[in-house]
């Protein structure tokens, strides 16, 4: 699997934007709200910066500024069947938050690891669209 | 700028590189000795896992360990030049950790900015050698 983006759990999507746009010299590639978040996807050219605003009091990105303040929230892999990565996850007795393939954002199909299961680092499986 | 690799900071570098290789299917592309560390980088393709063990009891690693526990550490964006890199953060008024380049593993040349400055991220800069 390869590197698809790093989630990052900001308060303020537009401001680090400007700033990560700036800094590696790179464009915004998408932008949409989903489930309750201000949803921006930054280019890399071989992954993406996701920039994760909350929109709603509740949800696990609020959740993890409340607790953790701003900073990396997540890193996804790119997969060409998130189902079948779930299994394979499960047959190395990794613990799943999701055990079934959901919708995420931009079109893509997505499922989350358990970060206690995987050095602390939460993972999530993105199968594009 | 580029993706090149999601530093993770960890207690037991073997363990998790038996995990994230059989998880996402990556062969271990390079392993060192570094500066008081255990340092393992994993080849997603499109860029690395850097596993970061503590070997010494002192360091910024093992502080983080003792802090936040294990997980992901920093992130690394590849850059032809990263004292011009460092010369555009100071540009955009972003605070450094490292004023001038400085040697990495793997034979890179690398500097750290200030997580205070970008989001709560640590970013380094990283330049193969």
């Amino acid at each position: 699997m390869r590197f698809d983006h790093l989630g990052i759990a900001t308060r303020d999507a537009d401001q680090l934007a400007d700033l990560f746009g700036g800094l590696l010299d790179v464009p915004v590639a998408h932008r949409e709200p989903f489930d309750g978040l201000d949803v921006t996807f930054l280019d890399l050219g071989n992954g993406y910066l996701e920039l994760l605003e909350p929109t709603a009091e509740s949800g696990p990105v609020a959740r993890s500024l409340e607790r953790d303040g701003p900073g990396i929230h997540h890193v996804a892999f790119e997969t060409a069947d998130v189902a079948a990565a779930l299994d394979a996850a499960r047959a190395h007795g990794v613990e799943l938050v999701d055990e079934e393939p959901r919708p995420g954002a931009w079109g893509h199909r997505v499922a989350f690891l358990h970060p206690g299961s995987t050095g602390g680092v939460l993972v999530e499986f993105v199968e594009s669209a």
